[in-house]
């Protein structure tokens, strides 16, 4: 029986995360915590023994006894606080529940002598202020971290680091670029389009207003569905205390993905740009190397953005389905 | 009536900056914060109308309250866990009392929109895995902390880099090296040395018997009378955002050292390496640049190192003195 724990198990990719390894390993047990339950059905898996269990990190000594009690043999990280812009309102807050949480986690490793290995999923945030020229992003660039919740990831990676080379517990480390797929909240700018744009084909339009930032802005978007997998192959094949980009390689123009959904929705769409929604701080473009992740576990991305933001407009057409029913 | 906060009040650093500001300025208010009461006299100065009170700096609304109050115009913030053996035993206390504490405080500053300009003090620490062709360090080098203690610091100038420029909060950064000077506790090697030194000298002895490390480590030792005058200029003078190491530009060898305080106490030394501490992931050379600061503030260190250690010697006789009456 192989024990993963994971943290901030009621999100998104650890929904995804589950049903993959619910289709690739047999004989699994998986204990989920998180400070919320999760909305999902944990009785859907076949071959995953799954349990929840309501824990807050910042609790040093329930979670040694959480830990104690299961013996994971893997821990995913996901739980975090990662929005940008809370951090600028919460930066205590946002430090507390990334950098604080982990640490209080792999010294629950340590001191337990668990000899469990962890995946410490951090954030493109961290490279911060970088220039177009210096694309794509690569691990061994210097870290310019711009803002409290980039300076929190960055800590976490440092935190790893030092314990997976002065003190022999097992990290593996991630910078993940942006995730698209079924299931992701409406605060992120990809289902925030696909939900408007399913709203207006809803509602009869023909053509839809949908309010948005900078379209000009570039990022490097990675199915989710993707992600777990590069997760998995890097819990199995990552390098103790290596950093690893988890992206497609790719850049893609906000306004770009705005018509693809427009597309697959069967509608035109008409941006109104909020000035609300522009951040002057922003990257112009942010684009990742994948080759490191490539090379060591053979992970590649392998569904299309078209058939990511497809996906997405049908999830919100079940969604939206779903409110109705409830309303 | 100018106004300090000093955090970490109590120790080595604070006593003196105290002194240099009661010679210094005229109509000062300080008020001084920390875990523990100082052990020094509050009255004995002339200047400098100084108040202590007991605080946590992990008491966010304590610390609020408190700085409402005193509304400082300069928070000279040298409260620390500063050990790098301690952070290796306990690394989330040391995070806490180093990053938390930190964050904790600027937070206060920000949110009380109270204007303060803060000295954050950091450590030589922060740059970590280097190597000897990488001397005297500099402050645009890569960072590249190795313990516990120096993931704290470095995300503790990470915090105000974010803070200072994302939220205007006028904070200026040091990376401080070794301090020497009277007063200093003897877990620091020169105060060792010479505690141990004046105690052979005191029994009487010509030739002691002193337990060291390696003998062959260089260290850039500044006196802590001209440490405070760098801090002082730096509050000053200082660029907000701006990093400047504190540090003579000099390096000593530790063997250099002992013969330099046998000479000033008139005694032989035999040195005895204990194996327990050579600490074998120990950078064998650390020296730093201090032009930076030099350009912008004018500061130089003005104590040569045999002056220092010959007060250091003067120092542990008063003290062991004390210690023979008391007992």
């Amino acid at each position: 029986m192989t024990k993963y724990l994971i943290t901030g198990f009621s999100g998104f990719v650890s929904r995804h995360f589950l049903q993959f390894l619910d289709k690739q390993e047999e004989d699994v047990a998986v204990l989920g915590v998180d400070l919320h339950q999760p909305s999902f059905d944990l009785k859907s898996l076949h071959h995953v023994d799954c349990d929840f269990e309501r824990l807050d990190l910042l609790d040093e000594e329930k979670m040694q006894n959480v830990m104690f009690q299961f013996q994971p043999k893997y821990i995913l990280h996901l739980a975090a606080y990662s929005s940008v812009s809370f951090s600028w309102k919460n930066p205590i807050l946002s430090f507390q529940n990334n950098t604080n949480i982990f640490l209080n986690l792999i010294e629950a490793v340590r001191q337990l002598r668990l000899g469990t290995r962890i995946l410490s999923v951090g954030s493109s945030e961290e490279y911060g202020d970088v220039s177009e020229r210096d694309m794509p992003l690569h691990e061994g660039m210097p870290l310019k971290p711009v803002s409290p919740y980039a300076v929190a990831r960055v800590s976490q990676e440092m935190l790893s680091k030092v314990y997976a080379k002065g003190f022999d517990v097992d990290i593996v480390i991630t910078r993940s670029f942006n995730h698209v797929g079924p299931g992701q909240s409406d605060v992120f700018v990809v289902s925030s389009f696909a939900k408007q744009i399913v709203e207006g084909s809803k509602r009869g339009l023909k053509e839809a207003e949908i309010v948005t930032g900078d379209l000009s802005i570039i990022r490097d978007f990675t199915d989710v569905r993707d992600v777990v997998k590069a997760y998995h192959s890097l819990m199995k094949k990552g390098k103790c205390g290596e950093i690893y980009n988890v992206c497609s390689g790719r850049g893609t123009a906000l306004g770009d993905i705005l018509s693809l959904i427009g597309n697959s929705a069967g509608i035109k769409v008409q941006p109104r740009v909020d000035p609300m929604l522009l951040r002057p701080q922003d990257n112009r473009v942010i684009v990742g190397s994948n080759k490191k992740i490539q090379v060591t576990t053979g992970w590649v991305p392998e569904i299309p953005l078209e058939q990511s933001l497809s996906d997405v407009v049908v999830d919100w057409r079940q969604r939206l389905a779903v409110v109705e029913r409830k309303g």
